[in-house]
């Protein structure tokens, strides 16, 4: 491995770049990212080729290090092997010879096991190895891509090593994924351990698939416009219908899934963080405690349904067919208890109690093996309050909605009604569709190039606090507590839009679910 | 000719018809029409194959009868080779020899000129037999198809005839194309004239132009959608700009424009209108009545600018490039006087001085051999009053707008900001769209047909009352008489977005006209 000391903030002195200037990448500083787990699915499909287009797109610092930790008896040239292969086959970006020798010569391999404090020790030499070869002046972050029971562990040993304090003039930091916890309690439990050993400020919690791309461009939408605003409340909102569907089974989480369910695995995380962007304030600014203030005021003025049975469903998908392919029932999948009541659709009225929103119901639905991949948030508005037409005239006319798509196309549509072409006076509904991926030359970045770079610039996660955490679980803990006493889950067909209940639940409120 | 009468209401009997639908073909009752002017282009392009094409898509009645008048020694059936010639040239639907054939059972040609009284005894007559043979009731249309000079002599020979008054259980209409006179004082003229002999709900002031089906479009946007009101005023707008662009000059018009000018023929009528209706109050109804009012009182609370230097323009085009062709001056187009001080472009700004719409400036142009053929209304609307971003990252940001487009692509434009993907938070302006022609199978009908449809229906027309025109000149009057003060228009090239003065008039206000 190289031993020259490289000038790591040479990137920053490009005279035609203002770090100012937010239109500019903005470049990490010198740093390096520890990744424990780095043998595992995660790393070698997502984690090794971000790190790998970040720096093609000339984004890390020329000093960054990469470190794997794992069990593997490697040297640093064989994990650099490792590392190469799997960027080859999943970066974004051209294979480029020269990046990666510039990223080899930063690249590191720690031996060991999570219990063994000796291991540790040689990560803290190794990194501060790093920090005299590469310049990475002690500012180091660790990636946790590992199970949810590993945190304590892994956290206990950063501490005891010396690795999990930030100090005067070099930061640490560390990154965990989702799940938060399965219920109020667990959460509060792993945030407890998490604490222990790091700042708040230090721990980025990741949510990849809600990513800071999909935050921003609601924020953008919202505020940066004059026309959504006005209309964006309960004197003409009718109701928002946030869905989250996939077409797939469980596939290989059947460990993970059963037991957990739909709407700890989606609504809790995804879905309610969208409503929180959906129905906040105007936040002072963007930056990261703004935000936090106004989801978190969201998310504490929300009111459960006074009647579960009335405004909640569940449903488990039976066999059916998917497109053209036969697919099974999830209590005939591998490793599913044949008696599980695992739901694997869920879907629940929320009501918000501000003056924004009194009365406007949110309706947040997720679902395995449904219709489509989709995910969207509907704001569907009010009917014009009178129509100066001819009643037979209007009998195609649905009401008017804002639809942000989240995936897979990402945009808006609008749907309005339109006067038909033709002698009789008919409005009929028609759309109108705004797509990023039409309308931008610029691609999104994949959503763990941008977390990871957010991570070594310390740029705050946009993703859950503590908090927001703990006000999920308190809104989905008494749903989850009357649903364990109720038997199995309705059935739905695989590729239909879920079980009868869930339209029988919109029904009662006087609205259907979209088709999206 | 045929002489079997047919049963003129048999059109209606089709049992699937519920005359009450509107979204049902309206079928018009048994009546002829009949056209003066009937071998000019007019007649002869859009009259006849409008005619043609309404009996083929089965919306005339089965008895209905076609007269024509003029000085040719035209039998019947020469008139008809003459019709059919036509129709086979221009007609939009498919020629269909039977529907051909019952069309030509019912024409008639009278020969004769506008001053002699013989010839519209003979009409009468014609008339009077086509009640009989064709069951046409006492129903007749006259379709001034003539030069606004000659209105006056053959309403009164029509009233001399007996032809002009409506009586119990049988309607006689008359058409009359715009221009609806050229200043105040000539307007009334010709409404004095008119009304003498028709009575005022008789009377259907056309202007192809501004076609019933664009201002339903209009309506049904405004009033069939909860989205759009709720900012429609000026606590959203910044500024409505309202442009009618053409890219030909003045081809064969010569005669007509010269001393007209660009803001008489065309903001007049048709801006005057169009702003009418983006500006107006939700009328009670639909009816010809309750729009007239709505649109009434936005003309009355006009307000002219103090200073007409500064807020209106005149131009007049130069020799250019339109496209790839060399196009020559105004000033050089045959029959135009090379001293003539008539302008091909005019901008205006007008203030209404309503509730809604205080502060809120209408700019409105029009002019010939610009870029582009387009005629549109946009509604720009004032920028956020907060953006939570970082300045930088909003310099390509520009109002959000809707786009009202009237032709030739039919359809709405919505422009608002969007976060640009990528790792910084870049906001900028992208659009979406909404087309008629893309979004429905339904073809809109041809200008023509539809309104000869509705004169033959009785149908009262969208279009301007006497009130309405007097107060559109109201309105341009004092301005050309400031102009009228002026030398030659500030000229400018085909091909640009007009002179420069044009550009200053909105500068001074701290906006800019949309590139359409």
């Amino acid at each position: 491995m190289a031993t020259t000391p490289a000038t790591p903030q040479e990137a920053w002195t490009n005279p035609l770049r203002d770090p100012r200037d937010l239109r500019l990448p903005r470049i990490a500083g010198p740093c390096s990212l520890v990744i424990f787990g780095v043998t595992g699915d995660l790393s070698k499909k997502k984690l090794l080729p971000a790190v790998y287009d970040l720096a093609n797109r000339g984004l890390l610092p020329a000093g960054f290090a990469l470190v794997g930790f794992g069990r593997r008896q490697w040297s640093d040239e064989e994990f650099a092997r490792f590392v190469e292969q799997n960027v080859r086959e999943h970066c974004r970006t051209p294979f480029n010879e020269r990046t990666f020798r510039q990223l080899h010569d930063g690249m590191r391999f720690v031996v060991g096991t999570f219990d063994d404090p000796e291991a540790f020790t040689r990560l803290s030499d190794t990194v501060s190895e790093l920090d005299r070869v590469r310049g990475t002046r002690g500012n180091h972050a660790f990636y946790m891509s590992v199970p949810p029971r590993d945190f304590p562990l892994v956290s206990r040993q950063l501490a005891a090593c010396g690795l999990a304090r930030s100090s005067e003039g070099a930061w640490r930091r560390v990154i965990i994924e989702k799940p938060f916890g399965h219920d109020l309690k667990s959460a509060q439990e792993l945030d407890r351990v998490v604490s222990e050993v790091f700042e708040p400020q230090s721990v980025f919690r990741i949510d990849h698939y809600l990513g800071k791309e999909t935050v921003q461009n609601l924020l953008a939408l919202r505020f940066a416009n004059t026309m959504f605003e006005p209309v964006w409340n309960a004197n003409y909102v009718s109701h928002v219908q946030i869905t989250m569907a996939e077409d797939i089974g469980i596939g290989g989480r059947a460990g993970y899934y059963d037991g957990i369910g739909a709407a700890r695995d989606v609504i809790q995380n995804h879905l309610l963080q969208l409503m929180a962007l959906t129905a906040m304030e105007e936040p002072v600014s963007f930056a990261a405690g703004d935000l936090t203030a106004e989801k978190t005021k969201v998310l504490s003025a929300v009111r459960l349904p006074d009647d579960f049975a009335a405004h909640t469903a569940r449903g488990q998908y039976a066999a059916g067919w998917q497109g053209a392919e036969k697919v099974i029932g999830y209590l005939e999948e591998q490793g599913i208890d044949p008696a599980s009541t695992t739901e694997t659709y869920a879907a629940i009225r929320l009501d918000v109690d501000t003056r924004r929103w009194a009365g406007v119901p949110f309706y947040l639905r997720t679902g395995k093996r449904l219709g489509k991949r989709v995910t969207e948030i509907a704001v569907v508005f009010k009917r014009a309050p009178h129509l100066p037409f001819e009643t037979t005239a209007t009998r195609e006319l649905g009401a008017n909605a804002v639809v942000i798509r989240v995936q897979p196309d990402e945009g808006v549509t609008m749907r309005f009604g339109a006067k038909v072409p033709g002698t009789a006076m008919e409005v009929r509904d028609v759309s109108m569709d705004f797509s990023y991926g039409r309308s931008f030359t610029e691609s999104s970045p994949e959503a763990y190039e941008r977390l990871i770079l957010d991570v070594l610039l310390g740029d705050p996660p946009l993703f859950p606090t503590t908090e927001e955490v703990d006000l999920s679980w308190r809104i989905l803990d008494p749903i989850e507590e009357y649903w364990s006493t109720l038997g199995q889950p309705q059935p739905y067909r695989a590729g239909t839009w879920g079980p009868a209940e869930a339209d029988e639940m919109l029904a009662r409120d006087g609205h259907h679910w979209r088709m999206p």
